[in-house]
């Protein structure tokens, strides 16, 4: 049976979607059944409306399905991506997440092969700690966590963030950031066939 | 002047606002000003009153103005009260962190004074890791950090975590634990009277 | 085939290796193959034999075998256990994980199913924080991290720490402790199981 | 009176040596009075010695003295400087860090001001962890932590870390990361002032 990924991303402007789809590529080419899942924005419409990046990259995911928690549920392995906010994850992310304690009380986060990615501004910009912070919820939850480390040489060439893909604002995904997404996602699918077998 | 002490939190059944208040108490005993401000709920209103403990609780805060960002602005000192949301700050809190972007961006939020305190329904259930997750937002924006670490005997009495207060869920504010978050708010208030000179 | 599982431990006086002790116990009983290793002693012999509790210690780990890299080589899985030191693992085991340079490169330590204990003086005393620590650590190894989560009852009893067993120093180790223990090992022995197969 | 700044630092080939030295530079601008400090080697001679770089390191610091326990006594204020090792510090820093008991339990390390620096083989290798990791041991002193936030422009040139300033191996010290180091310093030094006023 293949396995089941949830990629969950948050985006303002169209970088972790970019990530997203990316990862969504890869996980497809294993085999593996994917939700590609955006996180429901919670600013206000005014203010995504007052900033024409924002909206236009809105419109731009129109047809992308709001991640729910059944989504969850029914996957065997997930991936979020989303930007740092001050070295968290944004609180759209956050809402999402504080919505799982009926699906987390039941148990039902349990076991599943989790992995993220991130991207800031700045070159040191808190991707770390945001990935690292959302492990910390991950293992809240019982989930098993599939990070890259070093194990492949794209990683060297992509930044070596070690702990999942790290992307700086404006950069291209060249083919080093298309492999590193590429190899994480693989990785977790991966793992996750063996521990759903 | 006496320092201007801005105590934010967030509370869903009302730990971390009784939490606010031994503060609130204990530092205007210092001369201090303090504004106490309540974090706004994000939480759909037929969630919130679905659920009669959490309903109660947002009556009981009727009275207390909402944090603002020019509440950050005005103050030379913060203290941040909120419970664990699997292992980080719940999404409330977040939400009024991620608006601050202006007010960082003119660097309006740097060089305060800064401490945090938490709780969760387990002994160990995230406490740790929520503060530290807030320290390191409060690094981005070049706060100074300001913990209580071992500084006074009452720490070993309250359970002694060195980053600030950690509350049990449902357990009682008894004398230590009251004795731990005056003193954390007063090495606070006096830290701050320092940088602010 | 069992699973083949190195249990690593730093311990001054004792704490961490009662743990590691009823973890090996517990590991056995699934059917595992252990390896139960001290790590190192790094202090001067002066300053050990100058304390009788820790000069007692060492005598009775006499007859454990030292930790050495080969071990993770052969092990399917990793347990570690030690105190904190100021939020932080020791020193000891530090400096026998920074000989790990030359198996890390060759890819040695990744895919490992890793999960970690510890213990400090004070019930919130950097336990959580110790054992995120070194989980960031085993991520630059590609390591898998299986942490307990709340995945069983007997954790909401045992303090409830997500992240692994944590002992507060001198407190006994009753039911739920042992049995905390316990099933940390044996869930990572069961995910090991399906990552080796 | 100025302001008593110890400089520490532990280098294998000499990358965080620089760091240390720019620092020092910077901060006897300002006034301060400045140790500049090595941590000792515990790695065996017959490792340091088998190994040509390392060994012209050694012998390059043979005039700097050895940071000792009361260094940190007289200082009002500590810089940290060092290479991650998988996401932490390396096991040298954590060998001192954990000699530094007895001072701790006399509160001598309490309200001290501190930052910290590091470096490693890629852009993302650990940077932000093994900083933040410093930061939660120096939050167990009681110490006051000052980390460059994003308060100067020069930050966003040299990559932006807001923990600290974080090298890549290997890469050239420019202007920008000179100008980080020095701003860093110097912030530290500013605020040490105020907290020893």
């Amino acid at each position: 049976m293949p396995v089941k990924l949830a990629i969950l991303f948050y985006t303002t402007y169209g970088t972790n979607h970019r990530m997203a789809e990316i990862a969504d590529e890869a996980a497809r080419a294993t085999g593996a059944e994917v939700r590609l899942r955006k996180i429901a924005e919670t600013a206000p419409a005014s203010v995504v409306n007052g900033q024409e990046a924002w909206k236009a990259q809105v419109e731009r995911m129109a047809d992308i399905a709001e991640a729910r928690p059944e989504d969850l549920d029914w996957a065997d392995a997930y991936l979020f991506s989303a930007p740092t906010r001050f070295g968290a994850g944004p609180s759209q992310l956050r809402a999402f997440i504080d919505t799982l304690g009926p699906l987390w009380s039941q148990g039902k986060l349990a076991d599943k092969a989790v992995s993220a990615m991130s991207s800031a501004q700045n070159v040191h910009g808190g991707q770390e700690a945001t990935i690292l912070g959302l492990y910390t919820t991950f293992l809240h939850w019982g989930s098993i966590i599939v990070a890259p480390g070093y194990t492949d040489p794209v990683l060297f060439k992509s930044g070596g963030n070690p702990y999942g893909y790290s992307h700086t604002q404006g950069a291209e995904f060249d083919e080093a950031a298309r492999g590193a997404i590429a190899h994480q996602v693989r990785r977790l699918v991966k793992m996750a066939e063996k521990l759903a077998a």
